[in-house]
């Protein structure tokens, strides 16, 4: 291939790099994709991520020694991340969302692309430096998210299952009490799915009482493994005595009146 | 702001660009945050498009008119696409990957962001120009990947059920025979999740006798929906009588024997 200008390079590195999150990618794969030495693609790096600390696009390291590299980490700027929260409770505050039950319908948010890419990066960005090494969700409207975050951090997805199914293997089966409905409820897990001795993140769309992460936080036992972190998008804060407390949220539901949310509000996470 | 170079500019564009796919974006928006003149922004992005170009990244549409701008189409080079089947092949190919039953273990693969953020660009590239407004999966194992099609064509991700939730509101269910095994199941989608007369692709992990895509069809003829396209990670083709025919997939498994997969190839997307 004949030369690139730096505008092309600056291009193709940012490119890699946005598809690539929480990747160490050496500089040989960009000097020999893109024909230029090394030291021209080192100087290519400090434009782009001089560019992208300054807009609060997220940051690139870089990793020293024989494995090293750079890697790019997810970020979204304090101010734009407020705007999504915001935006979110405003969505939520809509009429039609609070159903039978005093629950609240949110499956639309939680399969929407937009909403789950961004809310994943925030959330990633709060765990980028706990050294997980899975990020765990049980099934079903919380995967979207779980896999958002675990494609941000560069790991893989595990999904306990409420029901058994024979492509998994030998599976570890737990049960649990749901936190608000006392109800008994079960989760399963392939011996396949994760290794022992691991460090996990739950990600889930909701926090009422907490009792599915104490069933994560058991399940995880079984596989001598540790529940380091939770992150839900929305904290029911109307429940206050939960079963778990350290966990992150967007947003958080202080009240619900006549069927309509009339209190909520971006999380902690952005004062 | 101060003025940026053209470098910084085009970093900023094509992260942009890559994080929000098959969305039109404004010139405006660029040269607001760019603070740059819009003829500026044209210019720069004329770079962005020629160098995702010549390295098969990607395409940079421009649309017209006043609610015009540009977007982004994922692809991935036809060259390096086919080297990523041959991988999964690879890693399909490996010893325990057959479980009791002749089914295959792939749980991993599905739950692995490298792995699904790649097959969701391959699929979404196949369905991009076809006007679809849903992307639909049954849980659980095709989630991610359905996740990762709908990210990328920028459209809404519909999730039918195998239970029902109180937190769905009213909800339609069908019957449906797989089709391989002859057993009854059940799947149900909410009324709220998609609107009717839409255009639809189903996305799933693995086909087999197409049970569950006639199954997809069925449920969404009572939305008067249409399925426009079936796209999967895997297509069993030791069964050869299918119940669906229009159907991609990325990988075609030909031949299990001794519980080890002996003939598995790239589809023919890749020929």
């Amino acid at each position: 291939m004949e030369k690139l200008s730096r505008n092309s390079r600056v291009v193709a590195i940012t490119k890699i790099l946005t598809e690539n999150p929480n990747k160490i990618i050496g500089l040989n794969r960009f000097s020999e994709l893109l024909n230029a030495a090394k030291s021209t693609i080192s100087e290519d790096i400090v434009i782009v991520r001089e560019i992208l600390d300054k807009l609060e696009m997220g940051k690139v390291e870089t990793i020293s020694g024989a494995s090293g590299g750079i890697k790019y980490i997810p970020r979204i700027g304090n101010s734009m991340a407020k705007d999504f929260a915001e935006n979110l409770c405003d969505i939520l505050k809509d009429e039609g969302r609070v159903i039978p039950g005093d629950r609240i319908y949110m499956t639309d948010l939680m399969y929407n692309p937009e909403i789950i890419s961004r809310a994943g990066t925030i959330l990633s960005a709060w765990f980028n430096d706990k050294e997980i090494d899975y990020i765990i969700t049980v099934e079903t409207k919380g995967i979207p998210l779980a896999y958002e975050v675990a494609r941000n951090l560069g790991i893989q997805l595990v999904i306990a299952r409420r029901d058994t199914l024979v492509t998994e293997g030998p599976t570890m089966t737990i049960n649990y009490v749901s936190g608000t409905s006392k109800r008994l409820q079960q989760m399963s897990l392939s011996k396949k799915a994760m290794k022992n001795n691991s460090r996990c993140v739950f990600i889930d769309d909701f926090m009422k009482g907490g009792g599915t992460a104490l069933g994560i936080k058991d399940l995880l036992k079984e596989f001598d493994s540790e529940l380091i972190g939770i992150g839900v998008l929305v904290d029911n804060k109307e429940v206050n005595k939960k079963l778990v407390d350290d966990y992150v949220s967007i947003v958080e539901l202080h009240s619900v009146e006549e069927s309509i949310i009339s209190d909520i509000r971006p999380s902690k996470l952005f004062e």
